[in-house]
């Protein structure tokens, strides 16, 4: 009968030390980060930390693991419109949330911490063409598309616009890019109608209400 | 009358480091190199090392600054084609080149050393901007192209691709997503017409004689 709180708060702390990594990696890259900075920001002793990891590398795996499930994207019919809308949720995401922008530094920087794993691209893709696969079935893909490769395309793209973005104005420009992106992209990508049908819009909470 | 040789012998020890540098954060990232190791693999002593760079940061911004310097496009009369050809030629040379390879590195991870600074993207852009104008000039871009938005694009795009590639294969697929970007971007660039005679080939040496 004990065991239930004391599980619950195992987790809790575990969430804790999660996050708390999360935002010394944001800060700090990988090797700036240290095991020590990341107890005292999530407030645990190093008995609590260990329970849980044993590493900074380990730690940096879990971050980065979790890519997919910090982007809580909000449940909608799959569509080409709805690829747009998840780049911008996408860019909103990495504005305001530190577990997202430390996966995604992570990722990127990955070559610090131990082989490059591609698993967190892999994941985009398959998102990418869960979309893509959706809006082929609707009739709004042009024959020549490789919903595949347009995925692949994008999520390493997106990668490098977010990157460029961050160091040049710290992120502000970066429904900019994806505007930009879209209207360089989409003639190859929907017939003339389809286009005509869809809107560019920054992710706002209202819109997900 | 001895000033010349020794002079030669200074820029010959620079040009060493700065070499040795290159290998030493293309392998380790900013981070997990060092002035010793860096040192080591040059061959000079400390005296020789400080009487160039007196820090690690130093010889980080002198190999990123260089970027423009490393990358040695062969001259030829601006168009779009060449802009294509220079997406390629910038492939081959992060495949074959420690020296560009290790200042891209250092653009994309800046965060680890000092302030951000986009320099390495803007002469990026700029150096694309001058491609564009000329094919504008040549007619050879679509009326709703604007070349700095689509420059500021590309730049941004390539950073991402050539990182997710060298995640997933270690660059080889590279010259493969170069094409699947002109393949979804040139509908939305240039006429049907100009399209047509545009070639994808991957850089080799034979092209360059």
């Amino acid at each position: 009968m004990m065991t239930e709180p004391r599980q619950q708060r195992a987790v809790k702390t575990r969430e804790a030390i999660v996050y708390a990594a999360a935002h010394v990696f944001d800060e700090c890259g990988y090797s700036g980060a240290s095991i020590s900075k990341i107890m005292d920001h999530a407030g645990v002793t190093q008995g609590g930390m260990y329970f849980h990891f044993k590493s900074k590398q380990e730690l940096a795996r879990v971050v980065m693991e979790k890519q997919q499930e910090f982007v809580a994207f909000p449940v909608g019919e799959a569509s080409l419109q709805r690829l747009i809308d998840l780049t911008f949720f996408m860019a909103h995401a990495l504005q305001t949330n530190v577990l997202v922008r430390a996966s995604v530094r992570l990722a990127v920087e990955q070559g610090e911490f131990g082989k490059p794993d591609p698993t967190a691209y892999h994941e985009w893709v398959d998102q990418l063409c869960f979309f893509l696969y959706a809006a082929r079935e609707r009739g709004e893909l042009l024959d020549e598309v490789d919903e595949r490769e347009f995925a692949i395309l994008l999520t390493g793209a997106f990668a490098g616009m977010q990157i460029y973005s961050n160091i040049a104005t710290g992120r502000e420009d970066l429904n900019e890019r994806l505007v930009a992106w879209w209207k360089y992209t989409l003639p190859a990508l929907a017939p003339a109608h389809v286009q005509a049908a869809l809107v560019m819009r920054p992710y706002s909470r209202e819109q997900a209400a």
